[in-house]
């Protein structure tokens, strides 16, 4: 267990950020350089990179070793820190990227679970992030729980029972689950001392009045305005001011879901001026039809202005 | 549609109560004066009678008229309302229940949708649910949303769209879904007139954050003072507190539910006092041996000071 | 256990018929009679009434037990064997058709689980099922097993396993599970002692082929003699015959199914002189012009050919 | 669509090999001559690497082009074809295997489907594995179906339509999905042109009935003579001896996922004197005592008579 102190944990809004494509599929990494500016413009500073948002699962390992060393690289002597996410189905594949993460000097890592084989038991998931861990010793390790991604929904406060002495580095989790009741059991796990930024853009409210201290999501790298506004108006305890814009990041959410999440988040992307280009299949992209009438329905609902 | 004044909502708690059991497991509507005294005592002035906490689904239709028929008279004249649960899998067996809700005078009935065949689409839960609010016209009633028991799934907000015209004595949703984004939705929609009691009590303080202004629970059977001091703490913008109050509730939740948390719950309201009997098959109740750990783990926990 | 002579077993096809109305969906129970002859002149001679096809969970208790009634006093004297489904939610009402069924002579009753309380394991099950059992302990018994409608999935050979003693009149299992592996156990559990009619229609060769000896089916109603036709030619291992009988069998499913299966099976029934009128909410009646839709594809199908 | 010539088709036992690893966990590649001598010693001289019997998601995309180039050249001027399974969460991944396996004569390729992003419907899914097939335009592309690991679940028949002319190299489906209803659509689809061969070892004996021709699985690495006798047991329509092999092959599946399938299979092949190695995390590894234990319970069993 690695009780990180306050400055050092992800508090607020991490960006997940996405992976910039040329319009055939190529990796275009000249846009990472934007992408950090835009969200640094926006207050952000610190990003998750490589993660479901950044459609890991569909780079090879070479693109991700090269797109990990480009933010680091872009990113240097700034107060943007970097966490890279380096699961993968091949735990192979993910020490290679936790080895790199850790020469690079990355802020953190975090792995998602192998979810082709799934592991059986808390056991077994344990043993294998522990396996990820190990191979970046040095830097705090997230175990990223996404249920509804992976498909394996063990008890996360299980987990941290067996993982705290079995993995050293182990900072916390990275909380994509709606379950607030388990939520609650690892904010007060060892005194508080696991960092657990919660993971559901849509539901951030719900957990901030459980105690969450920090968000990671896809929303922040083109709605960062109403998220940060959410965040200082709960800190005011204004409560009405904090559900409108909770309300203003579930329409959003809501109106990219309909179009394909994936490739409407990148569309949108291109319309603030960072053109991340496509998505990569299985995920779709917009085509320039879909894309104007995602705009408009977008500028009805007030959005461009939302997050100036 | 039929928006009701604040002081016919079910805002604050709302019990959802035991049915009472001979140790034979015939009916024992003797308890219902205790039943109700008690929840008085604590607080409480409104009750969900026959719903999932009532095992309506283990009751002859004879029982649950006679239930609501009990209950009704127990409470004549006194400041508690009644909201009658109708749902079953058999519509006219609901629309039994309605008419009869309806004479006695209820507050209002609530229905589950029928769950071995599953409604296939919004259009059809809206027209089975239309069937039943029209046995009771004069009655406010509430759509019963339950997934993790019913296995139907659908958008309450859709649902909430088509039944606005189609139901007019529809005042709102229990709403006992972790889904906080789709709860938004419901809160805003038509200006904010539907009555929409969150029903996970794990998740309440979430839902609280969102707008909700009640809670329909079976929690509050035997821990109210709980959740009473969570909604004061809440409403005095008291986080901590409000947090502790919560994870309580958590606590005695997870400890109910690794005994079967039907039989528990009803073991505690024996140790409470208010000895509703065992639990009807297929729910389990508690052996003597069960009952006495039970005891100990929640006097270990310092339950029974909690509840004072 | 109640090893059963082959003479008892329901061996051959077995029909699960459908449940009367009249237009306004009140019981008519007048059609009874013609459906026993319409089954009997298709060389139907065991009915399952009562279940998943009988809208069973849409009836009331004093309906079901009209139905029982109606059955056994129209087929009184024929070579017909009436098995009556008498699960419900409620294990009372399940108890009280059990007892009646037995007074009136059913060859056999058969119960699905409650599937709003799920009974948490084998154990539960057993006991629930015992309960139901016992209020008819002349009669064979059935657990009826149909993960795909309760959500119950509990390995069925260790079911066997452990009500073999504790059920003794336990005579098989209507198993409408695609579980191949789990069917080969309980066909070779006990000396083949158990009665396992297989209940999904569209499955059946492969059924057979792992040697099952009966069905249990909603698509006899109108379609035995393609099945007739499938079993014969299955005990002549004529495979090809076999295999354009079941095809014809799942064509007639799937197109059923794309109208709304309940509600398209009854519409079939009245195209082939037997009308048993709409079906119950939450399941869909065809309009005119959909019945219209369906006969019209069923006919250039060859179905009206197939069954004549 | 390639409709290829029954001598081309998998047809008979195509066995899914284990990738086998040194003790530490490192490919270990000189096994694979043994795995092959072994196989055809047995009969089978059709194998399917790297799939999920091979650990591919576990594996490495260089591990992967070297298992292929191995079996390859171990096969060469053999009479063992050799399909090469190319499915990734990447599809750029699964490109670069398929142009290798086309460089290297396979027989044939196959790919599963991303299932960290999953193809939203079938329309994504045909472009998906247009992209891969396309990539290898001179071999028979395989889909590879197995919704129970995927979690991917569309209908076959609707991909074989949608297709059908969007990739010419497509021969047919690896059918790993116990609906024999969607198996038999698929078997009548195009004049009977798709080759479909069955993944599901255990069901084995009903898909033959509905007019399987090969089957594709893991058990025949240990359990080929089984199998073998099942098929021979079938085309002379002797059922009694069909059903009395199908039974064997069940009970040695549920012998080895009572101790955890993936470790359990490697653990029988070093049983039987091949030395394949550990699995990998998250698979788990049978310690010496559970294998010890294992090998008790297949002796019981009389497994070793059995495939000798």
């Amino acid at each position: 267990m690695l009780n990180l102190p306050d400055s050092q944990r992800l508090h607020g809004l991490v960006t997940a950020t996405h992976t910039p494509f040329h319009p055939d599929g190529a990796l275009n990494l000249d846009v990472v350089e934007k992408q950090a500016a835009f969200l640094q413009s926006k207050g952000v500073n610190i990003v998750f990179i490589g993660g479901s948002t950044g459609e890991s699962h569909s780079l090879t390992l070479e693109e991700r070793l090269l797109l990990a060393k480009c933010w680091m690289a872009v990113t240097k002597g700034s107060a943007m820190r970097v966490v890279v996410h380096v699961g993968a189905n091949c735990v192979a594949d993910a020490k290679t990227l936790a080895e790199q993460a850790e020469e690079l000097g990355a802020a953190a890592i975090a792995a998602l679970t192998p979810m082709y084989f799934k592991p059986k038991n808390v056991e077994m998931l344990v043993e294998t992030m522990a396996q990820i861990a190990g191979a970046a010793p040095e830097t705090p390790f997230y175990y990223y729980d996404i249920p509804s991604m992976t498909g394996v929904n063990l008890p996360v406060p299980e987990f941290l029972r067996q993982a705290r002495e079995r993995i050293p580095n182990l900072a916390g989790v990275k909380f994509t689950n709606p379950d607030l009741m388990a939520y609650q059991y690892c904010l007060r796990a060892d005194g508080g001392g696991w960092d657990l930024p919660f993971g559901c853009d849509e539901h951030m409210l719900g957990a901030l009045a459980m105690g969450a201290k920090g968000a990671v999501g896809s929303g922040f790298n083109f709605a960062a305005p109403i998220y940060a506004r959410l965040l200082a108006a709960f800190a005011q305890k204004d409560f009405e001011a904090a559900r409108v814009e909770q309300f203003r990041g579930v329409q959003i959410i809501s109106t990219l879901a309909s179009h394909g999440y994936m490739g409407a988040a990148k569309a949108v992307m291109s319309m603030l001026g960072v053109d991340v280009g496509p998505a990569r299949l299985p995920n779709n992209t917009l085509t320039p039809e879909q894309k104007d009438k995602l705009h408009g329905e977008l500028e009805a609902m007030g959005f461009f202005e939302w997050v100036k």
